[in-house]
């Protein structure tokens, strides 16, 4: 069941593309880091902050890529999609600029400011139950009634693709800077960042890439070492709301099984303190899941010492209750 | 007393200098909006954050321009400086890049975060007390005593040269995003960021540019309606550690003074709200004195319905207790 047929993977061209296509639409991130924090790690530490792209996490990237190839004559029949809120907020953004609408299925217990974010963005959003509902089949239905495109979150070779833009600029903005990375670490939930930033960094960089994620949804790393797709029970408990997909995607999951040198996982705690380095030590604001690759690098998940690390701090929506909480760790 | 020669002063030519010097060793910080927020408020307001760069504050970039100027065979008497801490950061950054020893005076009730980092950048702090002792009076001592180069917080040709590269930054990159501003707004301490960046705007953009100050600290306010340089009272209170400058510098005034169209002031409670929205909606985190320039717009003192409002987020160096504040408010 895990197989794909390869035509349905994105392909390195396929994220050059979609850099062209991004052009004036997504906001080119800088590189961040800080030296006094580099010599208290003994490790360079390069932070990608896409909490700073258009919507507030890269899930704009995949969505624009996707959304702006959808054919004239279907576009008035909008788009749907369900996400727990940064995908939301990608595909709300992005059907607006191309004067589409967007249907966007939320779970109820999403942070206040992805729902009100995705409103504000033009969506419409329908809100279902995590434990009793499957947002699969309410996106099904919506598709069928409205002929609406489905915009899956990551299982999509144009998603991965977009979201892959992250890892070409990963490679210039570095060389740029005079840095060779030694490793990069990424934030995985279903695949789709991870596995286009490490099909662009395997045509560029070549160095290993490793995904993060939090300990109760550990199913890429569990999948890794297992060679095949695992999940983790549906009512898994975390303060990383973006990540919280059970199981990694089909498309993904057979690009990372090829790309991926391992898995790392964090505890919400270290997810916090990542949070509150970012903020003070990099003046950049991530939510939870955002900061899992970011806590990986600081807690020394695998060896980093002397090492160029980069690692992508994939967004910023939290609410201020949780900021707060970081803050005071 | 006010008079300066106009030789004192710095050129256009002088910023376009410092920009190429500053190739390579300060970040380009890129441009940042929210377009809910910009639906919000009804007008366009594009943020330019120096919180992200080097040593957290716009401050590296003239404390460099300067700093690798001077030469070789002053160099290795080192450098002092007094300041409330940014300038502190990015004396010690750029004096440790050039392989120079810096001493810094730094206010005793300076935020700790900026007195440790100082250090941990490599300069040696000295402290005062604001109300009871002159830094510039230890400055002197200082400088008399060891040789070194006096490195002043913000009158000097070269420091308001380097601070008002980022005028230069905002004409390049508004140009890149098709946008054309019509107000920008800009923090004021003792007014080197400001005259700068208004010098370059002059030159590029041509737009009206707005001092933001504390009420407290409204210094470059007053003395802009009297024509002339005016004092607040050393003892005044505020939260803005970052711009208490009690009266506007000679050289800086002089500029500001033919420059500016007027001078905004905000208070603390007004800062800390655009703390809060800073984190919120812009993904950054901004100290107080940093915000008031996008207190400013945010609140409107001037009508900006339906322009294009730049403002310069000058810095991020605040403790964890006063971002808890913000996000409190």
């Amino acid at each position: 069941m895990d197989s794909s047929p390869a035509s349905d993977l994105p392909v390195f061209a396929d994220i050059v593309d979609a850099a062209e296509r991004l052009k004036g639409w997504a906001r080119l991130t800088p590189l961040l880091e800080n030296s006094i924090l580099n010599d208290q790690l003994g490790f360079r530490l390069i932070v990608k902050p896409e909490c700073l792209q258009r919507t507030g996490s890269f899930k704009f990237r995949g969505a624009f890529n996707k959304i702006s190839r959808i054919p004239e004559d279907q576009r008035a029949n909008g788009v749907v999609a369900f996400s727990s809120g940064n995908h939301a907020q990608g595909v709300a953004a992005a059907a607006t600029l191309m004067g589409m609408k967007s249907t966007i299925i939320m779970p109820k217990d999403a942070p206040k400011a992805k729902i009100e974010n995705t409103k504000a963005l033009g969506g419409t959003v329908v809100l279902f139950d995590r434990l009793t509902e499957s947002r699969e089949e309410i996106g099904e239905r919506l598709k069928n009634e409205t002929g609406a495109t489905l915009v899956k979150p990551y299982d999509d070779p144009m998603i991965m693709a977009g979201q892959g833009t992250i890892g070409l600029e990963i490679a210039s903005q570095t060389t740029d800077l005079g840095a060779k990375p030694d490793v990069i670490i990424v934030p995985a939930g279903g695949g789709g960042l991870i596995s286009g930033t490490a099909l662009a960094i395997s045509e560029t960089i070549g160095c290993p890439v490793y995904s993060a994620e939090p300990a109760s949804y550990d199913d890429t790393k569990r999948s890794l070492e297992a060679g095949s797709r695992q999940s983790v029970p549906i009512d898994a408990v975390s303060i990383c709301d973006a990540l919280m997909a059970p199981t990694p995607g089909v498309l993904t999951f057979a690009v990372n099984a090829r790309l991926l040198a391992g898995g790392l996982s964090v505890t919400d705690d270290e997810a916090l303190m990542a949070m509150k380095t970012a903020m003070l030590s990099l003046k950049i604001v991530v939510e939870p899941g955002g900061a899992v690759a970011l806590a990986a690098a600081l807690t020394q998940k695998i060896d980093l010492k002397g090492k160029t690390v980069v690692v992508v701090c994939s967004g910023g929506n939290a609410d201020p209750e949780m900021l707060s909480r970081a803050l005071a760790i």
